[in-house]
């Protein structure tokens, strides 16, 4: 087992520019957004979140995805992700030509009208809508399209989230026609015990190919003790923003997303293969702390240093 | 194995008055350090370390240890623990009528002769004066004696820590006379696949029973992943300091202990019994931020709050 870890890669995808940014009032310069995905991308990443297709007016820090999107393309062997709230969405997503989509869909319905004015039912279909849509690409360029279970450990609003409703969307989304689903702590109220349980269930429900990544929050400081518990469980890719921007606006003071740089170092340091190049991406928080200064950049590693070996 | 470890107690030990407060340049008032004291008892903690019997020109802020270990051991039914670095330091220990010795073996004999001016083979002597001193008193009145292997994971000075030298220096410890041994990340150098590794083997090398704890640090935001790393292993005993304080003063920026408050709200999450009550915890921030305004205190749950149920 140690043996195979050692050898075991790990996607670390990189969801600043879409989490990130979309969570804070600066509006980062296109050509600021793509040096940081082409800086990420040199140091190694192979998956970037770059954006999300919404309304502009609703999320103006997003409104250059499409062109954001036709940039990172050009980077060979990156998976270039977006986010899209709806069918509508995914229109722009498919144009554009993003690899990979997700879909959220909130397990707490109370967080789901609130967030994107739409019930399960609603989101459900949607998620029918855009797999038609992906069923009519021609093969070659289809990309992967992903049902995102957000409040899947809980929420701020109706407090416990029953697992079996996590159970029973997922289901759903993978019969709307998703090719995989993922668990995401948007409230940080995850723990260890609770990722272990829960991925674990998923992944005996839809199968593990189909489920593979879990996107965690640090909000209250176990983020990456609870990536530790969705390793162990089987996850393989692992969501996280640089600095940990995003990810948590309502908890002024608290981190949200899990910090790449930490996430980096730790999977590093256990011997997982992430193909990242740890002080090529320590240098990526210049390009960010540049491009909007206002915003406070966490992560330990940064502030300690890489270990002397 | 899930139903076992819902029922399953795991100590807390708090040792902010003795690493978070040598740690800093501020002298906290001995009534300050009692207040926090009987604070973190009331909350439900039933280990901390008090503070260090070391002269008084080195470590001028746990000068008033002898009268805070006085005032600890009128809480029924708390472990008072004290740290001390030789024999002379145990004198104090024992007058005082501390109930855990704990003598820190620095892995990395580079780091002992920097931090003690001694060899291991010194270190080692000291602990067999030790021993037959705990010895000499009566059976009900013996203290636990602990060896704490610091800079087991790595060392700023000398890079890598073979494990085999930590075996080796546990093994001489038990045979000095320690009842106990554990592990320390000094440098914040761990990861969870070492400490699952090392711990176990250290566990196996000196027997379960004489190996229960860990001392970790959160330098690269690993503290609470190696925290849960080593819980798997079967530790029972954690070290942390409330809002972080201490434990790494050479890296400026950076957080040193794991935090108390994350800690606990980690181990109650997954269904661990610790006995504290985490509202009451939360409130001792107050008083140490009081007792030492310009300290940085730590944490992220204190900062999201808990959350809703």
């Amino acid at each position: 087992m140690k043996g195979r870890k050692r050898e075991m890669h790990i996607e670390i995808s990189e969801v600043g520019p879409r989490d990130g940014l979309q969570s804070i009032e600066s509006i980062m310069p296109t050509d600021a957004k793509k040096a940081w995905i082409a800086a990420e991308y040199a140091a190694g990443v192979r998956e970037i979140e770059v954006g999300s297709f919404v309304p502009s007016y609703i999320l103006p820090q997003l409104a250059d995805t499409a062109e954001v999107v036709a940039y990172a393309r050009t980077l060979p062997n990156l998976t270039v992700a977006v986010l899209v709230p709806n069918a509508r969405g995914a229109e722009g997503a498919l144009a554009a030509g993003a690899h990979k989509i997700t879909i959220p869909l909130s397990v707490s319905e109370t967080h789901s009208l609130r967030n994107v004015r739409r019930t399960h039912q609603q989101m459900l279909g949607e998620a029918r809508r855009i797999a038609e849509m992906i069923a009519a690409v021609k093969p070659e360029d289809r990309p992967k399209f992903e049902g995102g279970l957000s409040t899947a450990f809980g929420c701020t609003l109706e407090g416990d989230v029953p697992e079996a409703k996590v159970l029973y969307l997922a289901e759903h989304l993978m019969a709307a026609g998703c090719d995989e689903v993922s668990l995401a702590d948007t409230t940080g109220y995850a723990n260890p015990a609770q990722v272990k349980r829960l991925f674990s269930k998923l992944r005996e429900a839809v199968g593990p190919k189909a489920c593979t990544g879990v996107h965690l929050h640090n909000t209250r400081g176990l983020g990456l003790a609870n990536a530790l518990a969705a390793l162990d469980e089987g996850a393989s890719t692992l969501d996280s923003s640089l600095g940990g921007i995003g990810g948590c606006p309502f908890a002024p003071g608290a981190s949200g997303n899990i910090v790449t740089e930490d996430l980096a170092f730790m999977l590093d340091a256990m011997g997982y293969e992430t193909g990242i190049d740890l002080e090529a991406l320590l240098k990526v928080r210049e390009i960010v702390r540049e491009a909007i200064p206002g915003v406070e950049l966490y992560g330990f590693t940064p502030e300690a240093g890489l270990p002397k070996h």
